[in-house]
C-alpha cells in the first residue's frame, strides 16, 4: 500500500524533511529511483536544464511503477512554483506534452529523413517559470509499468490514487521543493482524475497527512469534464463553426430537445439529425476543424471513429503512407520513432524489458472509466482558497470550449472580471475572464485559433498565458 | 455618350462581328487600345500566357478610360468560357484580384529585398479553365481615370453603367470571344453593382441590344450585399467566433431587439453592450479573425476604424515600419511597389501622366453609395435562366458569412441540395448547399478557414471549386 510507505518514512524520519529518500527507501521496499540526464540523443551537446528522470512505486508493494521526467526551472528552481503535469486519453503518455505542448524541447522535423530525430530548445517552455514534474500516469501508460498483470486493471479512482501516491511520495524524495508552491496542471482526458487528485490532496492537508503540500491551484486545459456537458456541445459547437447549416441545426435542437447524447431510438426525428451531422463531421480534424484530417491520408486506415471520440494516430502512420509533414500528427510518429530507440531510452533510464513498444497512447490498458463528471468536486473546490486556470483552444471540437463554459457557468461564482480580450505582441491572443467566490477564484481564458491541446498550436501564447497566470498578473 | 460609339459602331458595321474595332473606333473617337504583353518586370523570361492590357473608353466622349488586364485561359480559349472580374473597395484595384486571388501570377515575398518583387506563376489561377478580363472599376480605381475632373464623382449606378458599356465595347473589339460562355465575377463590394450589371446585360439581351452576351451566370465571393443584413450578422458573427461572450451576445440580442444597426441612441441598453462589443473586436483582423491584425505592427497607425468599415492598409507601411513579412497585408505594399515602379507600368502601357501613384486601394474618388441593398436583383435573377456561384470565406467579419446565408434564404428558392461538405484532397474545404427556382439555380459554399477574399487564404481549394461549378461537376 502507499500509505505503507510513508508510514515507514514517517516512522523512520518522522516530521523532518528526509534528504535521502531513495536511501531511506530502500528500508520500505524500492519506492523511488532516479537519476540526472545530462544529454539526450538527438540533441547536440549537454541539456542546458536539469533533466531527472525516475520511477516512483505507488499501489501494493509498489507494484506500479510510476516513470516521470522531471525539468527544473530554469530562472530561479528554488523560489519558482513546482507543478505536476497529467496527460489525457486515458493512456497517453507525457511526452506528447514534454515534446508537443510545454516542455523544453521540440523535434526538428523538417526534412525529417527517418532516422533518430534531432531536437531543438523551445523557447515557449513552461519550464522557464516552473519546475515542472511530467509523469506517465495512469500505469501502463508512457514508460509507467507493473509488476503484476493485476495492476494494469486500473479506474479513474485508482488512477488517482496512484497520482496522489506519486507526489506525497515524489515530493519526500525531494524535500527541497516541499516548500514551493505546488500546482497541479493538465490537459484533454486527466480533466476527470485532476480535480479529484486536487480535493484529495487538500483534504490530506487538512487531515494533517505528511507531507504538508504546499498546493495553491490548478490548471486544466481543454479539460474532458462531464459525459454529458461536454459531448452535448459538440453541436451548438459545430454549428457555431459552420460545420453544419442553420436549418439542421434548428431542426436537431428541436427534435432532439436540446439532449444530442441521452437519444431515445424511437425518437427517429433525432436519431435521423444525429446521424445527419456525424456524416457532415465525419472528415473533420476534431481535434482543430480547420487543420487537415490527417487519417485520409493514410491508405489502410479509413475507419472512422465519430464525432464522440478523440480520435488517435495509428501506429502505421510512418511505415504504411507518405510522410505527410503537412500533417501535425506527424510530430506523433516522429515521437514514437524517439521513445522507442535503444539508445533514447538507456539515456532515460528506463528500466530494460519494463514494457514493450512505447505507444503515445497505449490503447490496450484496462482502464474503466468510473467517474462521468468532475463537476462536483470543482464545486467542492471553488469552496476553498485554491486558484484555477481553464482554458480552452476555441477551435476544439472533441472538448469544445461550450462545454467547459457551460460546467463553469454551473459553478455558481460571481464573475468578478467580464470578458475581455488577452493579448501577446499586440495582437488579441484570446479572450478570459473571472469568476470567483470568497477565498478561490478561476480564471478562463480562449486561445484563439487553438485545437486541442492550446500549446501544440499557440506556444508563444499559451506560454504568456501561464507566465501571467502564475505571476498573479492580469492575462 | 457609352450608347453613341455603341451606335457608331452598329451603323457603320451593321450585326456583322466587328473584326478589327481599334481602327473602326478611331471613326467615333477613340474606344478601345490594346497591347500583347509578352513579358513583365519580375518575371523571368516571357509569360507563357497571353496577357493583354488596354483601356475602353466609356461615358461621354469616352472620358472614363477603363484599364484592363485581359488572361487567355492556357486550357482552351476559345472554347473556355470568359469571365470578366471586378473588385470591391469601391476603389480597389483589380491587381488584388491578379496578384493575390486569382490571377496567374503571384509575388515570391519570401526574402524580399525591398527592391522589384519578382514573380512566380500561381498554380491555382483561375485562368487555366477561363478567359479572364480583369477591370479597373469604377473609374479612378487602380490604373483607371477620367480625362475630367467630374468623371471622378460616380456612384452605384454609374459605376454599373461603366461596366455595362466597358464589356459591350471589350467584346466588340474582341469578337472573337462574343460566343463563348460569360461570367460576370467579383468579390466584396462588387457584391453590390455586380448583380445590377448582370440584370442589365440580361434585360439588353432580351432587348435586342447589341452585342448579344452569351450570358450564363455570375460569381460572388463575401459579397457586400444588404447594408443592414450583412452589418447586423456581424454581431452573432463574432459571438459564434467566440469573440463575444454568451452573456454579452443574449443581453445584446434582448436590448437592441436584434436589430445592431438602426440604434436608437435613447437605448443605452443597446448602445451600452454595441459599444462594449465595439471594444471587443476593435484589434480583431476583420479580414480573418484568426490572422493577425497588422494596423497593430504599424507606430504610426493606431487609429482604428471600428467594427463597420473594412480596414484598409495605410500606404506607409513599408517605410515606416519593419517589414512585417507574418502580415499578409504585406502583399498589399509589394504591390504597390511593383504597380509603381516604371518599368512596369511601361511594360503594362499605362499611358504616360494618366494617373499618379497607383492605390491599392483608392479612397480619393468621389463615390456615392446610392445602392444600399442589391437583394432585389438577386431576386430578379432568380427569375431568369442563369446559375449563380456564392461562396464564403467562413472567417471573414467584414462581409460574415451568416448575412450571405440570410439574404440567400431571403430569395425563397427551392433547397435543391442540402448542406453537404465539399472536399479538396480528400479533406473538408467547406460545406455547400444548391437553391433553385425553375431554370436558375443557385450554389453556396463556404471555404473553411478562409477569410474575406477566399482566395487569397485557400487558394487550391478555391480553385477546384471554380473549376468544377464552371464543368458543372458537383463542388
Amino acid at each position: 500500500m502507499a500509505s505503507e510507505n510513508l508510514q515507514c518514512l514517517k516512522k523512520y524520519i518522522g516530521p523532518l524533511l528526509c534528504l535521502h529518500v531513495v536511501l531511506l527507501s530502500s528500508l520500505c521496499g524500492i519506492a523511488t529511483s532516479q537519476t540526472i540526464v545530462t544529454s539526450l540523443p538527438g540533441f547536440e551537446g549537454d541539456l542546458p536544464f536539469t533533466l531527472e528522470t525516475g520511477y516512483v512505486g505507488v499501489g501494493d508493494s509498489n507494484s506500479s511503477q510510476l516513470f516521470y521526467y522531471f525539468v527544473e526551472s530554469t530562472r530561479s528552481p528554488s523560489e519558482d512554483p513546482v507543478m505536476i503535469w497529467l496527460t489525457g486519453g486515458p493512456g497517453c503518455s507525457v511526452l506528447s506534452a514534454f515534446f508537443l505542448e510545454i516542455g523544453p524541447l521540440a523535434f526538428t522535423y523538417v526534412d525529417y529523413n527517418g532516422s533518430l530525430p534531432s531536437l531543438h530548445l523551445n523557447p515557449y517552455a513552461w519550464t522557464q517559470g516552473l519546475n515542472i514534474i511530467y509523469v506517465d500516469s495512469p500505469v501502463g501508460t508512457g514508460f509507467s509499468y507493473s509488476t503484476t498483470q493485476e495492476g494494469y486493471y486500473i479506474d479513474d479512482e485508482g488512477a488517482v490514487d496512484q497520482i496522489v501516491e506519486f507526489l506525497r511520495k515524489w515530493l519526500l524524495a525531494h524535500p527541497q521543493y516541499l516548500n514551493n508552491i505546488l500546482y497541479i496542471g493538465g490537459d484533454s482526458y486527466s480533466g476527470i482524475p485532476l480535480p479529484i487528485v486536487v480535493q484529495k490532496l487538500f483534504d490530506g492537508n487538512n487531515a494533517g497527512v505528511a507531507p504538508y503540500l504546499n498546493l495553491r491551484g490548478y490548471i486544466l486545459g481543454n479539460p474532458k469534464t462531464d459525459d454529458f456537458i461536454d459531448v452535448n456541445s459538440v453541436t451548438p459547437f459545430a454549428h457555431r463553426l459552420t460545420l453544419i447549416s442553420d436549418e439542421l441545426y434548428e431542426s436537431t435542437k428541436e427534435s432532439c430537445g436540446g439532449d444530442y447524447v441521452n437519444v431515445d431510438d424511437n425518437n427517429t426525428g433525432c436519431v435521423t439529425d444525429l446521424a445527419t451531422i456525424d456524416q457532415l463531421l465525419l472528415q473533420i480534424n476534431t481535434m482543430h476543424v480547420l487543420e487537415p484530417n490527417c487519417q485520409t491520408a493514410l491508405p489502410n486506415n479509413r475507419e472512422e471513429e465519430g464525432r464522440r471520440s478523440i480520435r488517435e494516430l495509428p501506429e502505421n502512420f510512418l511505415t504504411e503512407s507518405t510522410p505527410a509533414l503537412w500533417c501535425r500528427y506527424y510530430n506523433y510518429v516522429i515521437l514514437g520513432v524517439w521513445a522507442n530507440d535503444h539508445s533514447v531510452r538507456k539515456a532515460l533510464n528506463v528500466r530494460e524489458n519494463s514494457i514493450g513498444v512505447w505507444k503515445r497512447c497505449n490503447k490496450s490498458i484496462a482502464y474503466t472509466k468510473t467517474v462521468t463528471s468532475s463537476v462536483e468536486y470543482h464545486k467542492n473546490l471553488s469552496n476553498t482558497n485554491l486558484r484555477a486556470l481553464v482554458y480552452s483552444g476555441d477551435h476544439d471540437m472533441s472538448v469544445p470550449h461550450i462545454g467547459t463554459q457551460e460546467w463553469i457557468r454551473d459553478l455558481n461564482l460571481t464573475n468578478s472580471e467580464i470578458w475581455r480580450p488577452w493579448y501577446v505582441d499586440g495582437q488579441v491572443a484570446g479572450y478570459s475572464e473571472k469568476f470567483s467566490n470568497v477565498d478561490y477564484n478561476l480564471q478562463y481564458a480562449t486561445v484563439k485559433g487553438a485545437g486541442h491541446a492550446a500549446p501544440e498550436y499557440k506556444a508563444k501564447e499559451c506560454y504568456a498565458m501561464i507566465d501571467r497566470w502564475l505571476a498573479y498578473y492580469p492575462l
